[in-house]
Protein backbone atom coordinates (compact mmCIF):
# COMPACT_ATOMS: atom_id res chain seq x y z
CA UNK A 1 0.00 0.00 0.00
CA UNK A 2 1.46 3.72 -0.92
CA UNK A 3 3.10 4.99 1.97
CA UNK A 4 1.17 8.35 1.70
CA UNK A 5 -2.12 6.85 0.89
CA UNK A 6 -4.53 9.29 3.27
CA UNK A 7 -6.43 8.62 6.29
CA UNK A 8 -9.75 9.81 5.22
CA UNK A 9 -10.03 7.56 1.91
CA UNK A 10 -14.05 8.06 1.23
CA UNK A 11 -16.23 5.36 -0.69
CA UNK A 12 -16.84 5.71 -4.29
CA UNK A 13 -16.93 3.64 -7.42
CA UNK A 14 -14.25 1.70 -7.89
CA UNK A 15 -12.23 3.05 -11.56
CA UNK A 16 -10.98 0.74 -14.14
CA UNK A 17 -6.96 0.24 -13.15
CA UNK A 18 -6.15 -1.98 -16.74
CA UNK A 19 -8.66 0.71 -18.59
CA UNK A 20 -6.46 3.72 -17.40
CA UNK A 21 -3.54 1.71 -17.82
CA UNK A 22 -4.32 0.72 -21.40
CA UNK A 23 -5.56 4.66 -22.12
CA UNK A 24 -2.20 5.99 -21.04
CA UNK A 25 -0.13 5.55 -24.66
CA UNK A 26 2.92 4.45 -23.08
CA UNK A 27 1.19 1.24 -22.24
CA UNK A 28 -1.01 0.93 -24.85
CA UNK A 29 0.76 -2.08 -26.88
CA UNK A 30 1.90 -3.36 -23.85
CA UNK A 31 2.05 -7.21 -23.48
CA UNK A 32 -1.03 -8.54 -21.05
CA UNK A 33 1.32 -9.80 -18.60
CA UNK A 34 3.10 -6.94 -17.70
CA UNK A 35 -0.43 -5.45 -17.54
CA UNK A 36 -1.88 -8.53 -15.28
CA UNK A 37 1.67 -7.48 -13.05
CA UNK A 38 0.91 -4.02 -12.60
CA UNK A 39 -2.45 -4.93 -11.58
CA UNK A 40 -1.81 -7.18 -8.94
CA UNK A 41 -0.49 -4.67 -6.52
CA UNK A 42 -2.87 -1.33 -7.92
CA UNK A 43 -4.60 0.20 -5.14
CA UNK A 44 -7.11 3.00 -5.35
CA UNK A 45 -6.35 6.00 -3.12
CA UNK A 46 -9.09 8.60 -3.40
CA UNK A 47 -7.57 12.23 -2.20
CA UNK A 48 -8.61 15.69 -0.52
CA UNK A 49 -7.57 18.76 -1.63
CA UNK A 50 -4.68 19.74 -0.66
CA UNK A 51 -2.96 16.71 0.23
CA UNK A 52 0.12 16.21 -0.22
CA UNK A 53 1.08 12.96 -2.17
CA UNK A 54 4.86 12.94 -1.94
CA UNK A 55 8.01 15.46 -1.77
CA UNK A 56 10.83 15.86 -4.24
CA UNK A 57 13.53 13.63 -2.93
CA UNK A 58 11.35 11.16 -1.89
CA UNK A 59 11.64 7.54 -2.36
CA UNK A 60 9.61 6.57 -5.50
CA UNK A 61 7.53 3.12 -5.00
CA UNK A 62 4.34 4.11 -7.21
CA UNK A 63 3.23 5.66 -10.08
CA UNK A 64 -0.27 7.37 -10.89
CA UNK A 65 -2.76 8.13 -13.12
CA UNK A 66 -5.34 10.25 -12.48
CA UNK A 67 -8.87 8.91 -12.48
CA UNK A 68 -10.68 12.20 -11.48
CA UNK A 69 -9.52 15.74 -9.67
CA UNK A 70 -6.51 17.35 -10.70
CA UNK A 71 -2.84 17.33 -9.38
CA UNK A 72 0.17 19.70 -9.04
CA UNK A 73 3.86 18.74 -9.34
CA UNK A 74 5.55 21.45 -7.95
CA UNK A 75 9.23 22.43 -6.24
CA UNK A 76 9.90 24.32 -3.22
CA UNK A 77 13.20 26.41 -2.97
CA UNK A 78 15.33 26.71 -0.19
CA UNK A 79 13.48 29.75 0.72
CA UNK A 80 10.77 28.40 0.69
CA UNK A 81 9.07 29.74 -2.99
CA UNK A 82 6.57 27.44 -4.36
CA UNK A 83 7.69 26.74 -8.45
CA UNK A 84 4.80 25.04 -10.11
CA UNK A 85 5.42 22.27 -12.74
CA UNK A 86 2.62 21.27 -13.92
CA UNK A 87 -1.42 20.84 -13.08
CA UNK A 88 -2.91 17.71 -14.75
CA UNK A 89 -6.17 16.40 -14.91
CA UNK A 90 -8.00 13.51 -15.25
CA UNK A 91 -5.89 10.73 -17.57
CA UNK A 92 -2.36 12.25 -16.75
CA UNK A 93 0.36 9.18 -15.51
CA UNK A 94 3.16 11.07 -13.36
CA UNK A 95 6.00 9.58 -10.97
CA UNK A 96 6.79 6.70 -14.09
CA UNK A 97 9.97 8.34 -15.11
CA UNK A 98 11.18 8.51 -11.32
CA UNK A 99 12.76 4.52 -11.52
CA UNK A 100 14.67 5.58 -14.67
CA UNK A 101 16.11 8.66 -13.03
CA UNK A 102 17.84 8.08 -9.36
CA UNK A 103 14.86 6.35 -7.70
CA UNK A 104 13.21 9.43 -5.93
CA UNK A 105 10.60 11.90 -7.69
CA UNK A 106 11.99 14.93 -9.07
CA UNK A 107 8.64 16.88 -8.03
CA UNK A 108 6.70 17.54 -5.00
CA UNK A 109 2.78 16.22 -5.83
CA UNK A 110 -0.40 18.28 -3.85
CA UNK A 111 -4.19 17.16 -5.05
CA UNK A 112 -5.40 20.47 -5.92
CA UNK A 113 -9.01 19.01 -6.70
CA UNK A 114 -10.17 16.27 -4.91
CA UNK A 115 -9.07 13.29 -6.88
CA UNK A 116 -9.36 9.19 -7.23
CA UNK A 117 -5.90 8.09 -8.44
CA UNK A 118 -4.70 4.66 -9.08
CA UNK A 119 -1.20 3.99 -8.03
CA UNK A 120 1.00 1.02 -9.50
CA UNK A 121 4.34 -0.54 -8.52
CA UNK A 122 7.04 1.44 -9.67
CA UNK A 123 9.36 -1.71 -9.63
CA UNK A 124 7.44 -3.57 -11.55
CA UNK A 125 7.52 -1.18 -13.85
CA UNK A 126 11.31 -0.54 -13.85
CA UNK A 127 11.34 -4.85 -13.99
CA UNK A 128 9.46 -4.90 -16.91
CA UNK A 129 11.16 -2.19 -19.17
CA UNK A 130 14.46 -3.95 -18.32
CA UNK A 131 13.18 -6.88 -19.83
CA UNK A 132 10.78 -5.85 -22.62
CA UNK A 133 12.45 -3.90 -25.06
CA UNK A 134 8.91 -2.79 -27.08
CA UNK A 135 8.14 -1.37 -23.13
CA UNK A 136 11.49 0.59 -23.28
CA UNK A 137 11.34 1.89 -26.90
CA UNK A 138 7.12 2.92 -25.95
CA UNK A 139 8.63 4.49 -22.68
CA UNK A 140 11.74 6.17 -24.33
CA UNK A 141 9.00 7.58 -27.22
CA UNK A 142 7.15 8.74 -23.88
CA UNK A 143 9.88 10.22 -21.69
CA UNK A 144 11.25 12.14 -25.03
CA UNK A 145 7.89 13.35 -25.66
CA UNK A 146 7.88 15.00 -22.34
CA UNK A 147 11.06 16.58 -22.91
CA UNK A 148 10.25 18.22 -25.92
CA UNK A 149 7.24 19.43 -23.87
CA UNK A 150 9.57 20.98 -21.27
CA UNK A 151 11.35 22.29 -23.95
CA UNK A 152 9.07 24.09 -25.14
CA UNK A 153 7.85 25.53 -21.53
CA UNK A 154 11.99 26.58 -21.23
CA UNK A 155 11.12 28.77 -24.48
CA UNK A 156 7.88 29.81 -23.61
CA UNK A 157 9.23 31.19 -19.83
CA UNK A 158 12.31 33.16 -21.51
CA UNK A 159 10.55 34.88 -24.74
CA UNK A 160 7.08 35.03 -23.77
CA UNK A 161 6.22 38.02 -21.70
CA UNK A 162 3.36 37.53 -19.24
CA UNK A 163 0.13 38.50 -21.44
CA UNK A 164 1.78 36.04 -24.29
CA UNK A 165 2.20 33.52 -21.63
CA UNK A 166 -1.47 33.70 -20.51
CA UNK A 167 -3.00 34.12 -24.40
CA UNK A 168 -1.12 30.59 -25.16
CA UNK A 169 -2.57 28.72 -21.87
CA UNK A 170 -6.25 30.36 -23.49
CA UNK A 171 -5.13 28.97 -26.95
CA UNK A 172 -4.22 25.51 -25.93
CA UNK A 173 -8.32 25.16 -23.83
CA UNK A 174 -9.63 26.38 -27.82
CA UNK A 175 -10.65 23.71 -29.59
CA UNK A 176 -7.30 23.67 -32.55
CA UNK A 177 -10.04 23.20 -35.70
CA UNK A 178 -11.80 26.67 -34.56
CA UNK A 179 -11.57 29.97 -35.88
CA UNK A 180 -13.18 33.51 -35.16
CA UNK A 181 -14.72 33.99 -31.47
CA UNK A 182 -14.48 31.67 -28.92
CA UNK A 183 -16.17 30.63 -25.17
CA UNK A 184 -13.56 28.94 -22.68
CA UNK A 185 -14.24 28.38 -19.39
CA UNK A 186 -10.66 28.08 -16.83
CA UNK A 187 -10.33 24.89 -15.68
CA UNK A 188 -8.74 26.85 -12.39
CA UNK A 189 -8.95 29.33 -10.37
CA UNK A 190 -7.20 32.30 -11.15
CA UNK A 191 -4.20 32.29 -8.45
CA UNK A 192 -3.82 28.17 -9.76
CA UNK A 193 -3.44 28.99 -13.55
CA UNK A 194 -1.31 32.23 -12.09
CA UNK A 195 1.38 29.69 -10.66
CA UNK A 196 0.93 27.60 -13.11
CA UNK A 197 2.45 30.05 -15.79
CA UNK A 198 5.23 30.93 -13.24
CA UNK A 199 3.66 34.29 -12.52
CA UNK A 200 2.84 36.16 -9.27
CA UNK A 201 -0.97 36.63 -9.05
CA UNK A 202 -0.65 40.51 -9.30
CA UNK A 203 0.89 40.11 -12.63
CA UNK A 204 -1.52 37.36 -13.51
CA UNK A 205 -3.97 40.58 -13.29
CA UNK A 206 -2.14 42.94 -14.95
CA UNK A 207 -1.40 40.27 -18.06
CA UNK A 208 -5.61 39.55 -18.42
CA UNK A 209 -6.09 43.42 -18.17
CA UNK A 210 -3.40 43.31 -21.19
CA UNK A 211 -5.08 40.85 -22.95
CA UNK A 212 -8.85 42.59 -22.56
CA UNK A 213 -7.15 45.69 -23.72
CA UNK A 214 -5.09 44.35 -26.67
CA UNK A 215 -7.00 41.80 -28.23
CA UNK A 216 -10.54 42.32 -26.89
CA UNK A 217 -11.28 39.24 -24.36
CA UNK A 218 -13.63 39.35 -22.28
CA UNK A 219 -13.92 37.52 -18.43
CA UNK A 220 -16.93 36.97 -16.68
CA UNK A 221 -16.01 34.73 -13.52
CA UNK A 222 -14.37 31.61 -15.19
CA UNK A 223 -15.77 32.05 -18.65
CA UNK A 224 -13.68 33.77 -20.68
CA UNK A 225 -14.80 35.26 -24.08
CA UNK A 226 -12.06 35.41 -26.60
CA UNK A 227 -13.22 38.14 -29.48
CA UNK A 228 -11.10 36.58 -32.43
CA UNK A 229 -8.94 33.33 -32.21
CA UNK A 230 -6.80 34.70 -35.00
CA UNK A 231 -6.31 38.37 -33.73
CA UNK A 232 -5.18 36.08 -30.34
CA UNK A 233 -3.17 33.82 -31.89
CA UNK A 234 -1.04 36.74 -33.91
CA UNK A 235 -0.53 38.31 -30.46
CA UNK A 236 0.91 35.54 -29.00
CA UNK A 237 2.62 32.74 -31.72
CA UNK A 238 5.13 35.62 -32.26
CA UNK A 239 6.92 35.16 -29.06
CA UNK A 240 7.10 31.54 -30.28
CA UNK A 241 8.60 28.94 -32.25
CA UNK A 242 5.56 27.50 -33.32
CA UNK A 243 2.19 28.87 -34.08
CA UNK A 244 -1.71 28.02 -32.96
CA UNK A 245 -2.31 25.42 -33.96
CA UNK A 246 0.37 23.64 -32.18
CA UNK A 247 1.08 20.28 -30.49
CA UNK A 248 -0.65 20.37 -27.21
CA UNK B 1 27.22 12.50 -46.17
CA UNK B 2 25.43 14.85 -44.15
CA UNK B 3 23.32 18.06 -46.21
CA UNK B 4 24.46 20.43 -43.80
CA UNK B 5 28.46 19.74 -44.12
CA UNK B 6 29.76 22.91 -44.64
CA UNK B 7 31.65 23.48 -47.66
CA UNK B 8 35.03 25.18 -46.23
CA UNK B 9 36.15 21.56 -44.41
CA UNK B 10 39.52 22.14 -43.56
CA UNK B 11 42.91 19.77 -43.12
CA UNK B 12 42.51 18.64 -39.45
CA UNK B 13 43.51 15.48 -37.12
CA UNK B 14 41.16 12.88 -37.52
CA UNK B 15 39.31 12.47 -34.29
CA UNK B 16 38.70 8.92 -32.87
CA UNK B 17 34.96 8.55 -33.93
CA UNK B 18 34.53 4.87 -31.90
CA UNK B 19 36.24 6.64 -28.75
CA UNK B 20 33.92 10.02 -29.01
CA UNK B 21 30.81 7.09 -29.34
CA UNK B 22 32.35 4.91 -26.12
CA UNK B 23 32.89 8.15 -24.30
CA UNK B 24 29.19 8.97 -24.53
CA UNK B 25 27.47 7.62 -21.45
CA UNK B 26 24.67 6.22 -23.46
CA UNK B 27 27.05 4.17 -26.05
CA UNK B 28 29.29 2.79 -22.95
CA UNK B 29 28.10 -0.67 -22.79
CA UNK B 30 26.53 -0.85 -26.36
CA UNK B 31 26.99 -4.12 -28.69
CA UNK B 32 30.07 -4.05 -31.06
CA UNK B 33 28.28 -5.07 -33.53
CA UNK B 34 25.89 -1.05 -33.20
CA UNK B 35 29.17 0.74 -32.68
CA UNK B 36 30.65 -0.55 -36.03
CA UNK B 37 27.70 0.05 -37.88
CA UNK B 38 27.47 3.68 -36.84
CA UNK B 39 30.90 3.89 -37.47
CA UNK B 40 30.64 2.86 -40.94
CA UNK B 41 28.66 5.96 -42.41
CA UNK B 42 30.29 8.25 -39.48
CA UNK B 43 31.35 11.57 -41.05
CA UNK B 44 33.83 14.27 -39.56
CA UNK B 45 33.11 17.38 -40.04
CA UNK B 46 35.08 20.56 -39.40
CA UNK B 47 32.72 23.85 -38.89
CA UNK B 48 33.87 27.30 -38.98
CA UNK B 49 32.01 30.21 -36.13
CA UNK B 50 28.45 31.21 -36.99
CA UNK B 51 27.87 27.79 -39.34
CA UNK B 52 24.25 26.65 -38.74
CA UNK B 53 24.44 23.18 -38.99
CA UNK B 54 20.51 22.63 -38.89
CA UNK B 55 17.50 24.80 -38.60
CA UNK B 56 14.72 23.36 -35.97
CA UNK B 57 12.13 21.30 -37.60
CA UNK B 58 14.81 20.44 -40.43
CA UNK B 59 14.16 16.66 -40.69
CA UNK B 60 16.67 14.90 -38.71
CA UNK B 61 19.42 12.74 -40.43
CA UNK B 62 22.41 13.02 -38.29
CA UNK B 63 23.50 13.22 -34.68
CA UNK B 64 26.45 14.64 -33.51
CA UNK B 65 29.16 14.56 -30.73
CA UNK B 66 31.33 17.23 -30.52
CA UNK B 67 35.25 17.06 -30.78
CA UNK B 68 36.22 20.17 -30.20
CA UNK B 69 34.96 23.77 -29.95
CA UNK B 70 31.22 25.18 -28.45
CA UNK B 71 27.94 24.62 -30.40
CA UNK B 72 24.83 26.75 -29.56
CA UNK B 73 21.37 24.83 -29.59
CA UNK B 74 18.42 27.34 -29.71
CA UNK B 75 15.03 28.60 -31.00
CA UNK B 76 13.78 31.09 -32.90
CA UNK B 77 10.39 33.07 -32.27
CA UNK B 78 8.14 33.99 -35.42
CA UNK B 79 9.61 37.82 -34.03
CA UNK B 80 12.83 36.56 -34.54
CA UNK B 81 13.86 36.67 -31.56
CA UNK B 82 16.81 33.89 -30.16
CA UNK B 83 15.99 31.61 -27.30
CA UNK B 84 18.90 29.69 -26.34
CA UNK B 85 18.62 26.04 -24.91
CA UNK B 86 22.01 25.00 -24.41
CA UNK B 87 26.05 26.09 -25.02
CA UNK B 88 28.20 22.40 -25.44
CA UNK B 89 31.40 22.08 -25.34
CA UNK B 90 33.69 18.65 -26.16
CA UNK B 91 31.85 15.31 -25.26
CA UNK B 92 28.81 16.68 -25.55
CA UNK B 93 25.94 14.63 -27.81
CA UNK B 94 22.97 16.55 -29.54
CA UNK B 95 20.30 15.57 -32.32
CA UNK B 96 20.26 11.82 -30.91
CA UNK B 97 16.93 11.99 -29.64
CA UNK B 98 15.43 13.32 -32.78
CA UNK B 99 14.64 9.66 -34.36
CA UNK B 100 11.88 9.13 -30.86
CA UNK B 101 10.40 12.32 -31.22
CA UNK B 102 8.80 12.95 -34.61
CA UNK B 103 11.91 12.92 -36.95
CA UNK B 104 12.89 16.64 -36.95
CA UNK B 105 15.00 18.60 -34.60
CA UNK B 106 13.60 20.65 -31.71
CA UNK B 107 16.04 22.75 -31.98
CA UNK B 108 18.92 24.80 -34.28
CA UNK B 109 21.90 24.72 -34.23
CA UNK B 110 24.96 27.17 -34.53
CA UNK B 111 29.01 26.94 -34.13
CA UNK B 112 29.98 29.67 -31.81
CA UNK B 113 33.38 28.44 -31.12
CA UNK B 114 35.13 27.25 -34.45
CA UNK B 115 34.40 22.95 -34.25
CA UNK B 116 35.10 19.73 -35.05
CA UNK B 117 32.26 17.45 -35.09
CA UNK B 118 31.45 13.83 -35.40
CA UNK B 119 28.56 12.76 -37.72
CA UNK B 120 26.38 9.53 -36.86
CA UNK B 121 23.57 8.72 -38.85
CA UNK B 122 20.11 8.55 -37.16
CA UNK B 123 18.33 5.92 -39.06
CA UNK B 124 21.25 3.13 -37.70
CA UNK B 125 20.71 4.41 -33.94
CA UNK B 126 16.86 4.33 -34.92
CA UNK B 127 16.85 0.70 -35.79
CA UNK B 128 19.84 -0.27 -33.43
CA UNK B 129 17.47 0.90 -30.31
CA UNK B 130 13.91 -0.43 -31.86
CA UNK B 131 15.75 -4.40 -31.75
CA UNK B 132 17.99 -3.86 -28.97
CA UNK B 133 16.49 -3.27 -25.47
CA UNK B 134 19.52 -2.98 -23.84
CA UNK B 135 20.39 0.22 -25.87
CA UNK B 136 16.52 1.32 -25.79
CA UNK B 137 17.16 1.27 -21.68
CA UNK B 138 20.51 3.04 -22.16
CA UNK B 139 18.26 5.88 -24.00
CA UNK B 140 15.76 5.69 -22.02
CA UNK B 141 17.97 6.82 -19.11
CA UNK B 142 19.81 9.53 -21.18
CA UNK B 143 16.52 10.80 -22.19
CA UNK B 144 15.30 11.06 -18.86
CA UNK B 145 18.68 12.70 -17.37
CA UNK B 146 17.15 15.17 -20.00
CA UNK B 147 14.66 15.58 -18.85
CA UNK B 148 15.67 16.15 -15.63
CA UNK B 149 17.72 19.14 -16.50
CA UNK B 150 14.90 20.57 -18.55
CA UNK B 151 13.04 20.54 -15.08
CA UNK B 152 15.79 21.87 -13.29
CA UNK B 153 16.19 24.99 -15.86
CA UNK B 154 12.24 25.57 -15.89
CA UNK B 155 12.69 25.98 -11.81
CA UNK B 156 15.65 28.21 -12.80
CA UNK B 157 13.73 30.49 -15.32
CA UNK B 158 10.88 30.93 -12.65
CA UNK B 159 12.33 31.05 -9.58
CA UNK B 160 15.85 32.46 -9.92
CA UNK B 161 16.36 36.34 -10.18
CA UNK B 162 19.45 37.30 -12.86
CA UNK B 163 21.82 37.51 -9.91
CA UNK B 164 20.82 34.16 -9.03
CA UNK B 165 20.73 32.67 -12.37
CA UNK B 166 24.34 34.20 -12.97
CA UNK B 167 25.61 33.07 -9.43
CA UNK B 168 24.54 29.39 -10.28
CA UNK B 169 25.53 29.41 -13.64
CA UNK B 170 29.26 30.54 -12.08
CA UNK B 171 28.83 27.89 -9.04
CA UNK B 172 28.74 24.97 -11.76
CA UNK B 173 31.72 25.91 -12.89
CA UNK B 174 33.52 25.66 -9.48
CA UNK B 175 35.30 22.15 -8.28
CA UNK B 176 32.63 21.12 -6.33
CA UNK B 177 34.78 19.70 -3.53
CA UNK B 178 36.17 23.27 -3.30
CA UNK B 179 35.30 25.66 -0.35
CA UNK B 180 35.85 29.38 0.67
CA UNK B 181 37.82 31.31 -2.50
CA UNK B 182 37.90 30.16 -6.02
CA UNK B 183 38.98 31.29 -9.35
CA UNK B 184 37.67 30.68 -12.38
CA UNK B 185 37.47 31.13 -16.01
CA UNK B 186 34.33 32.12 -18.22
CA UNK B 187 34.16 30.06 -21.08
CA UNK B 188 32.48 32.37 -23.31
CA UNK B 189 32.17 35.90 -24.07
CA UNK B 190 29.44 37.95 -21.29
CA UNK B 191 27.10 38.12 -24.79
CA UNK B 192 26.55 34.01 -24.96
CA UNK B 193 26.68 33.77 -21.04
CA UNK B 194 23.55 35.86 -20.90
CA UNK B 195 22.10 33.79 -23.87
CA UNK B 196 22.84 30.53 -22.57
CA UNK B 197 20.93 32.16 -19.18
CA UNK B 198 17.95 33.72 -21.31
CA UNK B 199 19.11 37.38 -20.41
CA UNK B 200 19.58 40.27 -22.15
CA UNK B 201 23.20 41.72 -22.37
CA UNK B 202 21.82 44.57 -19.89
CA UNK B 203 20.61 42.16 -17.04
CA UNK B 204 23.33 40.41 -17.49
CA UNK B 205 25.94 43.31 -16.63
CA UNK B 206 23.49 44.52 -14.27
CA UNK B 207 23.52 41.18 -12.43
CA UNK B 208 27.05 41.01 -12.51
CA UNK B 209 27.16 44.32 -10.65
CA UNK B 210 24.84 42.61 -7.83
CA UNK B 211 27.20 39.93 -7.36
CA UNK B 212 30.04 42.11 -7.01
CA UNK B 213 28.49 44.57 -4.34
CA UNK B 214 26.61 42.03 -2.68
CA UNK B 215 28.80 38.46 -2.51
CA UNK B 216 32.32 40.25 -3.41
CA UNK B 217 32.70 38.98 -6.44
CA UNK B 218 35.30 40.28 -8.65
CA UNK B 219 35.41 40.06 -12.66
CA UNK B 220 39.01 40.99 -14.65
CA UNK B 221 38.05 39.71 -18.21
CA UNK B 222 37.13 36.34 -18.17
CA UNK B 223 38.69 35.79 -14.67
CA UNK B 224 36.32 35.50 -12.16
CA UNK B 225 37.14 35.76 -8.20
CA UNK B 226 34.81 34.12 -6.27
CA UNK B 227 35.34 35.61 -2.61
CA UNK B 228 33.65 32.33 -0.52
CA UNK B 229 31.77 29.63 -2.21
CA UNK B 230 29.54 29.60 0.48
CA UNK B 231 28.56 32.69 0.84
CA UNK B 232 27.81 32.63 -3.02
CA UNK B 233 26.15 29.23 -2.24
CA UNK B 234 23.32 30.83 0.23
CA UNK B 235 23.01 33.86 -2.33
CA UNK B 236 22.02 31.42 -4.95
CA UNK B 237 20.53 28.30 -4.05
CA UNK B 238 17.86 29.92 -1.46
CA UNK B 239 15.87 30.55 -4.34
CA UNK B 240 16.60 27.05 -5.64
CA UNK B 241 15.76 23.27 -4.64
CA UNK B 242 18.80 21.88 -4.41
CA UNK B 243 21.88 23.78 -2.92
CA UNK B 244 25.75 23.73 -3.94
CA UNK B 245 27.07 21.17 -5.06
CA UNK B 246 24.19 19.73 -6.85
CA UNK B 247 24.78 17.36 -9.71
CA UNK B 248 25.27 19.51 -12.80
Amino acid sequence: MPATRPADARTFVKPDAAAALRNAPVFRTADEAVIAKLLERCQTLSCPKGHVLFMQGDLAEWFYIIDSGWVKLFRETLDGDEVVMDVMPRGHIFGETAAFEDGTYSCSAEIVEPAVLLAYPLSVLDLAVRNNGALALAMLRHVSGRSLMQGKEIEHRTAQNAPQRLGCYLLRLCDPEKTGPAVIHLPHDKVMIAARLGMQPETFSRALARLQKDVGLRVRGATVEIGDIGLLTSYTCSACSNAFPCEK
